[in-house]
Protein backbone atom coordinates (compact mmCIF):
# COMPACT_ATOMS: atom_id res chain seq x y z
CA UNK A 1 0.00 0.00 0.00
CA UNK A 2 1.81 3.43 -0.97
CA UNK A 3 2.05 5.56 1.59
CA UNK A 4 -0.82 8.46 0.84
CA UNK A 5 -3.04 4.85 0.42
CA UNK A 6 -1.95 4.33 3.55
CA UNK A 7 -2.46 7.70 5.03
CA UNK A 8 -6.38 8.02 4.16
CA UNK A 9 -7.10 3.86 5.55
CA UNK A 10 -6.08 5.31 8.94
CA UNK A 11 -7.83 8.62 8.63
CA UNK A 12 -10.82 6.04 8.20
CA UNK A 13 -9.82 3.94 11.27
CA UNK A 14 -9.78 7.40 12.96
CA UNK A 15 -12.90 8.83 12.04
CA UNK A 16 -14.83 5.35 13.18
CA UNK A 17 -13.26 5.66 16.44
CA UNK A 18 -14.07 8.89 17.11
CA UNK A 19 -17.47 8.38 15.38
CA UNK A 20 -18.17 4.86 17.88
CA UNK A 21 -16.76 7.51 20.73
CA UNK A 22 -20.13 9.87 19.76
CA UNK A 23 -22.84 7.97 18.62
CA UNK A 24 -21.48 4.05 20.27
CA UNK A 25 -21.00 1.43 18.14
CA UNK A 26 -24.64 0.34 17.15
CA UNK A 27 -25.60 3.72 15.61
CA UNK A 28 -22.42 3.46 13.80
CA UNK A 29 -22.62 2.68 9.89
CA UNK A 30 -20.28 2.27 7.36
CA UNK A 31 -22.57 5.13 5.08
CA UNK A 32 -22.49 7.43 7.82
CA UNK A 33 -18.85 6.81 8.52
CA UNK A 34 -18.11 7.93 4.88
CA UNK A 35 -19.92 11.27 5.44
CA UNK A 36 -18.39 11.88 8.78
CA UNK A 37 -14.51 11.21 7.37
CA UNK A 38 -15.91 13.24 4.27
CA UNK A 39 -14.23 9.92 2.00
CA UNK A 40 -16.34 8.52 -0.89
CA UNK A 41 -18.35 5.19 0.21
CA UNK A 42 -16.61 3.66 -2.33
CA UNK A 43 -12.74 3.51 -0.89
CA UNK A 44 -14.27 2.61 2.50
CA UNK A 45 -15.99 -1.12 1.29
CA UNK A 46 -12.72 -0.83 -0.76
CA UNK A 47 -10.35 -0.61 2.40
CA UNK A 48 -12.66 -2.22 4.59
CA UNK A 49 -14.07 -5.45 2.26
CA UNK A 50 -15.04 -7.04 6.15
CA UNK A 51 -17.46 -4.36 6.49
CA UNK A 52 -18.56 -2.75 9.80
CA UNK A 53 -17.18 -5.40 11.65
CA UNK A 54 -13.62 -4.81 10.67
CA UNK A 55 -13.89 -1.17 10.58
CA UNK A 56 -15.30 -1.52 14.58
CA UNK A 57 -12.42 -3.62 15.85
CA UNK A 58 -10.06 -1.81 13.39
CA UNK A 59 -11.38 1.87 15.17
CA UNK A 60 -11.01 0.57 18.78
CA UNK A 61 -7.65 -1.25 18.23
CA UNK A 62 -6.16 1.76 16.85
CA UNK A 63 -7.76 4.08 19.42
CA UNK A 64 -6.36 1.23 22.16
CA UNK A 65 -2.92 2.05 20.62
CA UNK A 66 -2.81 5.52 19.83
CA UNK A 67 -3.66 6.35 23.19
CA UNK A 68 -1.17 3.25 24.88
CA UNK A 69 1.52 5.20 23.12
CA UNK A 70 1.12 8.49 24.63
CA UNK A 71 0.43 6.89 28.10
CA UNK A 72 3.86 5.04 28.06
CA UNK A 73 5.65 7.91 26.74
CA UNK A 74 4.19 10.18 29.24
CA UNK A 75 5.19 7.37 32.17
CA UNK A 76 8.47 7.42 31.65
CA UNK A 77 8.82 10.45 33.71
CA UNK A 78 6.88 9.09 36.49
CA UNK A 79 3.60 8.10 37.46
CA UNK A 80 2.23 11.08 38.29
CA UNK A 81 3.27 12.93 35.31
CA UNK A 82 1.84 10.17 33.59
CA UNK A 83 -1.68 10.92 34.74
CA UNK A 84 -1.69 14.23 34.22
CA UNK A 85 -0.55 13.13 30.74
CA UNK A 86 -3.55 10.42 30.19
CA UNK A 87 -5.88 13.20 31.90
CA UNK A 88 -4.52 15.91 29.68
CA UNK A 89 -5.44 13.45 26.55
CA UNK A 90 -8.90 13.01 27.65
CA UNK A 91 -9.40 16.33 28.84
CA UNK A 92 -8.46 18.30 25.08
CA UNK A 93 -10.98 15.66 23.38
CA UNK A 94 -13.71 16.61 25.33
CA UNK A 95 -12.94 20.10 25.06
CA UNK A 96 -12.84 20.16 21.59
CA UNK A 97 -16.02 18.57 20.35
CA UNK A 98 -17.31 20.41 22.72
CA UNK A 99 -18.59 17.38 25.28
CA UNK A 100 -20.14 15.42 22.16
CA UNK A 101 -16.73 13.15 22.08
CA UNK A 102 -15.21 10.68 24.21
CA UNK A 103 -13.76 7.48 24.86
CA UNK A 104 -14.53 5.11 22.32
CA UNK A 105 -13.61 1.66 24.39
CA UNK A 106 -16.56 2.61 26.83
CA UNK A 107 -18.81 3.53 24.08
CA UNK A 108 -18.46 -0.36 23.20
CA UNK A 109 -18.10 -1.62 26.64
CA UNK A 110 -21.47 -0.16 27.69
CA UNK A 111 -23.42 -1.65 24.88
CA UNK A 112 -24.73 -5.50 24.93
CA UNK A 113 -22.74 -6.54 21.94
CA UNK A 114 -25.02 -6.81 18.46
CA UNK A 115 -24.06 -9.93 16.86
CA UNK A 116 -20.76 -11.47 16.31
CA UNK A 117 -19.35 -7.61 15.17
CA UNK A 118 -20.28 -6.36 18.77
CA UNK A 119 -18.80 -9.67 20.61
CA UNK A 120 -15.61 -9.03 18.47
CA UNK A 121 -15.84 -5.30 19.57
CA UNK A 122 -16.12 -6.33 22.87
CA UNK A 123 -13.43 -8.31 23.36
CA UNK A 124 -10.90 -5.32 21.93
CA UNK A 125 -12.08 -3.45 24.37
CA UNK A 126 -11.81 -5.54 27.04
CA UNK A 127 -8.09 -5.67 26.06
CA UNK A 128 -7.56 -1.92 25.55
CA UNK A 129 -8.53 -1.49 29.25
CA UNK A 130 -6.32 -4.24 30.18
CA UNK A 131 -3.29 -3.16 28.14
CA UNK A 132 -4.25 0.92 29.77
CA UNK A 133 -3.93 -0.80 33.34
CA UNK A 134 -1.27 -2.91 33.33
CA UNK A 135 0.83 0.49 32.17
CA UNK A 136 -0.58 2.11 34.96
CA UNK A 137 0.40 -0.77 37.42
CA UNK A 138 3.58 -1.51 35.73
CA UNK A 139 4.92 2.07 36.49
CA UNK A 140 3.51 2.19 39.84
CA UNK A 141 5.43 -0.81 40.88
CA UNK A 142 8.21 0.42 39.23
CA UNK A 143 8.46 3.62 41.19
CA UNK A 144 7.76 1.34 44.28
CA UNK A 145 4.52 0.68 44.93
CA UNK A 146 3.70 -3.16 45.90
CA UNK A 147 2.42 -5.44 43.30
CA UNK A 148 -1.27 -5.67 45.21
CA UNK A 149 -2.16 -2.09 45.34
CA UNK A 150 -0.84 -1.28 42.63
CA UNK A 151 -3.17 -3.06 40.42
CA UNK A 152 -5.99 -1.72 42.69
CA UNK A 153 -5.10 1.54 42.13
CA UNK A 154 -4.33 1.41 38.13
CA UNK A 155 -8.07 0.11 38.03
CA UNK A 156 -9.34 2.87 40.30
CA UNK A 157 -7.31 5.34 38.48
CA UNK A 158 -8.67 3.75 34.91
CA UNK A 159 -12.20 3.42 36.30
CA UNK A 160 -12.72 7.04 37.53
CA UNK A 161 -10.89 8.40 34.58
CA UNK A 162 -13.58 6.41 32.25
CA UNK A 163 -16.58 7.54 34.78
CA UNK A 164 -15.38 10.88 34.94
CA UNK A 165 -15.62 11.07 31.01
CA UNK A 166 -19.23 10.30 31.01
CA UNK A 167 -19.84 12.36 33.75
CA UNK A 168 -18.45 15.51 31.79
CA UNK A 169 -20.36 14.74 29.06
CA UNK A 170 -23.50 14.65 30.58
CA UNK A 171 -22.77 17.99 32.35
CA UNK A 172 -21.36 20.07 29.29
CA UNK A 173 -18.14 20.55 32.05
CA UNK A 174 -15.03 19.41 32.54
CA UNK A 175 -15.05 19.72 36.18
CA UNK A 176 -15.63 16.05 37.18
CA UNK A 177 -12.32 15.10 35.30
CA UNK A 178 -10.54 18.40 37.19
CA UNK A 179 -11.97 17.39 40.62
CA UNK A 180 -10.28 13.49 40.10
CA UNK A 181 -7.39 14.41 39.49
CA UNK A 182 -5.58 15.76 42.51
CA UNK A 183 -6.85 12.78 44.77
CA UNK A 184 -5.55 10.35 42.19
CA UNK A 185 -2.21 11.75 42.29
CA UNK A 186 -2.55 11.73 46.53
CA UNK A 187 -3.50 8.10 45.96
CA UNK A 188 -0.09 7.26 44.17
CA UNK A 189 2.04 9.41 45.87
CA UNK A 190 1.03 7.13 48.76
CA UNK A 191 1.60 3.69 46.76
CA UNK A 192 4.82 4.79 45.65
CA UNK A 193 6.37 6.37 49.03
CA UNK A 194 5.04 3.16 50.87
CA UNK B 1 -55.34 5.39 37.28
CA UNK B 2 -56.15 2.23 39.25
CA UNK B 3 -53.10 0.22 41.13
CA UNK B 4 -53.12 -2.24 38.11
CA UNK B 5 -52.77 0.26 35.78
CA UNK B 6 -50.10 2.42 37.26
CA UNK B 7 -47.94 -1.18 38.57
CA UNK B 8 -48.78 -2.13 34.16
CA UNK B 9 -46.89 1.51 33.62
CA UNK B 10 -44.28 1.48 36.02
CA UNK B 11 -43.66 -2.11 34.74
CA UNK B 12 -42.89 -0.43 31.38
CA UNK B 13 -40.32 2.05 32.62
CA UNK B 14 -38.57 -0.28 34.78
CA UNK B 15 -38.09 -1.95 31.38
CA UNK B 16 -37.08 0.90 29.10
CA UNK B 17 -34.67 1.92 32.18
CA UNK B 18 -33.58 -1.52 31.80
CA UNK B 19 -33.50 -1.94 27.99
CA UNK B 20 -31.25 1.81 27.98
CA UNK B 21 -28.98 0.25 30.57
CA UNK B 22 -28.13 -2.87 27.75
CA UNK B 23 -28.63 -1.18 24.27
CA UNK B 24 -28.03 2.45 25.22
CA UNK B 25 -30.72 5.63 23.87
CA UNK B 26 -30.76 5.01 20.07
CA UNK B 27 -31.02 1.34 19.78
CA UNK B 28 -33.78 1.56 21.88
CA UNK B 29 -37.52 1.57 20.26
CA UNK B 30 -40.78 1.68 21.64
CA UNK B 31 -41.59 -2.06 19.19
CA UNK B 32 -38.78 -3.20 21.13
CA UNK B 33 -39.62 -2.18 24.72
CA UNK B 34 -42.87 -3.64 24.43
CA UNK B 35 -41.38 -7.27 23.44
CA UNK B 36 -38.53 -6.88 26.36
CA UNK B 37 -41.38 -5.52 28.41
CA UNK B 38 -43.71 -8.65 27.16
CA UNK B 39 -46.39 -5.81 27.33
CA UNK B 40 -48.68 -5.24 24.30
CA UNK B 41 -47.75 -2.86 21.76
CA UNK B 42 -50.78 -0.49 21.97
CA UNK B 43 -50.43 -0.59 25.82
CA UNK B 44 -47.13 0.92 25.67
CA UNK B 45 -48.66 3.98 23.31
CA UNK B 46 -51.33 4.02 25.60
CA UNK B 47 -49.33 4.78 28.35
CA UNK B 48 -46.43 7.30 27.13
CA UNK B 49 -48.47 9.51 24.31
CA UNK B 50 -45.26 11.28 23.39
CA UNK B 51 -43.52 7.93 22.02
CA UNK B 52 -39.57 7.27 22.88
CA UNK B 53 -38.83 10.58 24.56
CA UNK B 54 -41.07 10.18 27.28
CA UNK B 55 -40.31 6.69 28.14
CA UNK B 56 -36.79 7.49 28.34
CA UNK B 57 -36.95 10.40 30.15
CA UNK B 58 -39.40 8.72 32.48
CA UNK B 59 -36.74 5.88 32.38
CA UNK B 60 -34.02 7.66 33.31
CA UNK B 61 -35.87 10.04 36.00
CA UNK B 62 -37.11 6.41 37.24
CA UNK B 63 -33.02 4.35 37.67
CA UNK B 64 -32.27 7.89 39.09
CA UNK B 65 -35.10 8.02 41.99
CA UNK B 66 -35.05 4.07 42.83
CA UNK B 67 -31.06 4.34 42.99
CA UNK B 68 -31.30 7.87 45.16
CA UNK B 69 -34.14 6.12 47.12
CA UNK B 70 -31.70 3.03 48.08
CA UNK B 71 -28.74 5.18 49.04
CA UNK B 72 -30.22 7.86 51.51
CA UNK B 73 -31.70 5.10 53.55
CA UNK B 74 -28.29 3.11 53.28
CA UNK B 75 -26.35 6.80 53.83
CA UNK B 76 -28.46 6.88 56.91
CA UNK B 77 -25.93 4.30 58.68
CA UNK B 78 -22.82 6.50 57.23
CA UNK B 79 -20.77 6.71 54.00
CA UNK B 80 -18.75 3.88 54.18
CA UNK B 81 -22.22 1.41 54.69
CA UNK B 82 -23.47 3.71 52.01
CA UNK B 83 -21.01 2.91 49.99
CA UNK B 84 -21.27 -0.75 50.31
CA UNK B 85 -24.59 -0.38 49.50
CA UNK B 86 -24.07 1.86 46.23
CA UNK B 87 -21.29 -0.88 44.84
CA UNK B 88 -23.46 -3.94 45.93
CA UNK B 89 -26.60 -2.59 44.04
CA UNK B 90 -24.34 -2.16 40.86
CA UNK B 91 -22.78 -5.63 41.60
CA UNK B 92 -26.72 -7.14 41.84
CA UNK B 93 -27.58 -5.80 38.10
CA UNK B 94 -24.11 -6.77 36.34
CA UNK B 95 -24.20 -10.28 37.86
CA UNK B 96 -28.13 -10.65 37.70
CA UNK B 97 -28.19 -9.79 34.21
CA UNK B 98 -24.45 -12.04 33.43
CA UNK B 99 -22.52 -8.15 32.43
CA UNK B 100 -25.42 -7.52 29.57
CA UNK B 101 -26.60 -4.39 32.08
CA UNK B 102 -25.93 -2.05 33.56
CA UNK B 103 -26.08 2.07 34.60
CA UNK B 104 -28.99 3.35 32.12
CA UNK B 105 -27.77 7.16 33.14
CA UNK B 106 -24.24 5.97 31.97
CA UNK B 107 -25.43 4.61 29.06
CA UNK B 108 -27.51 7.47 27.94
CA UNK B 109 -23.98 9.73 29.20
CA UNK B 110 -22.16 7.87 26.64
CA UNK B 111 -24.22 8.92 23.34
CA UNK B 112 -24.05 12.38 21.81
CA UNK B 113 -27.90 12.88 21.46
CA UNK B 114 -29.71 12.47 18.46
CA UNK B 115 -32.95 15.01 18.62
CA UNK B 116 -34.64 16.67 21.19
CA UNK B 117 -35.45 13.12 22.74
CA UNK B 118 -31.98 12.97 23.47
CA UNK B 119 -31.09 16.39 24.65
CA UNK B 120 -33.89 16.13 27.28
CA UNK B 121 -32.75 12.34 28.66
CA UNK B 122 -29.41 13.96 28.30
CA UNK B 123 -29.92 16.74 30.64
CA UNK B 124 -32.06 14.37 32.86
CA UNK B 125 -29.24 12.41 33.06
CA UNK B 126 -26.68 14.81 34.13
CA UNK B 127 -29.63 15.70 36.70
CA UNK B 128 -29.65 12.14 38.29
CA UNK B 129 -25.53 12.29 38.46
CA UNK B 130 -25.73 15.73 40.22
CA UNK B 131 -28.29 13.94 42.50
CA UNK B 132 -26.78 10.72 43.78
CA UNK B 133 -22.88 12.96 43.69
CA UNK B 134 -24.77 15.56 46.12
CA UNK B 135 -26.38 12.60 48.39
CA UNK B 136 -22.58 10.99 48.77
CA UNK B 137 -21.13 14.73 49.65
CA UNK B 138 -23.81 15.45 51.78
CA UNK B 139 -23.23 12.24 53.98
CA UNK B 140 -19.68 13.18 53.89
CA UNK B 141 -19.67 16.30 55.28
CA UNK B 142 -22.11 15.21 57.75
CA UNK B 143 -20.21 12.44 59.06
CA UNK B 144 -17.05 15.27 59.28
CA UNK B 145 -15.12 15.95 55.87
CA UNK B 146 -14.52 19.33 54.86
CA UNK B 147 -16.98 21.05 52.20
CA UNK B 148 -14.51 20.77 49.01
CA UNK B 149 -13.01 17.70 49.66
CA UNK B 150 -16.05 16.30 50.65
CA UNK B 151 -17.77 17.63 47.44
CA UNK B 152 -14.16 15.88 45.22
CA UNK B 153 -14.48 12.20 46.77
CA UNK B 154 -17.98 12.16 45.78
CA UNK B 155 -17.33 12.54 42.39
CA UNK B 156 -14.29 10.03 42.50
CA UNK B 157 -16.68 7.27 44.27
CA UNK B 158 -19.20 7.95 41.61
CA UNK B 159 -17.30 8.53 38.75
CA UNK B 160 -15.27 4.92 39.43
CA UNK B 161 -18.29 3.02 40.56
CA UNK B 162 -20.05 4.18 36.62
CA UNK B 163 -16.05 3.79 35.02
CA UNK B 164 -15.87 0.10 36.82
CA UNK B 165 -19.39 -0.76 35.87
CA UNK B 166 -18.45 -0.06 31.80
CA UNK B 167 -14.91 -2.38 33.02
CA UNK B 168 -16.40 -5.01 34.13
CA UNK B 169 -19.37 -5.17 31.70
CA UNK B 170 -16.25 -5.40 29.10
CA UNK B 171 -14.50 -8.52 31.35
CA UNK B 172 -17.60 -10.03 32.16
CA UNK B 173 -16.07 -10.02 35.61
CA UNK B 174 -16.89 -8.29 38.80
CA UNK B 175 -13.47 -7.87 39.96
CA UNK B 176 -13.32 -3.87 38.68
CA UNK B 177 -15.76 -2.95 40.78
CA UNK B 178 -14.85 -5.17 43.79
CA UNK B 179 -11.28 -3.57 43.47
CA UNK B 180 -12.21 -0.12 43.91
CA UNK B 181 -14.51 -0.66 46.37
CA UNK B 182 -11.32 -0.89 49.90
CA UNK B 183 -9.72 1.99 48.20
CA UNK B 184 -12.89 4.71 48.31
CA UNK B 185 -13.09 3.44 51.53
CA UNK B 186 -9.80 4.02 52.64
CA UNK B 187 -10.39 8.06 51.39
CA UNK B 188 -13.83 8.18 52.88
CA UNK B 189 -12.19 7.03 56.57
CA UNK B 190 -9.44 9.70 55.45
CA UNK B 191 -11.90 12.67 54.39
CA UNK B 192 -14.29 11.86 57.59
CA UNK B 193 -11.80 11.59 59.91
CA UNK B 194 -9.63 15.01 59.53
Amino acid sequence: MTNSKALARERLVSAAADMISRRGLSAMSIRELAKHAKAPLGSTYHYFPGGKSQVASEAIRFAGNTVAQALTEALEAGPVKGLRHFLGLWRDILIRSDFQAGCPVLSVATEEPAGEEGLAALEIAAAVFDNWESLLRDSLQLHGARKAPAAKLATLILASVEGSIAMCRARRSIKPLDDISSQLEFMIQLAISK
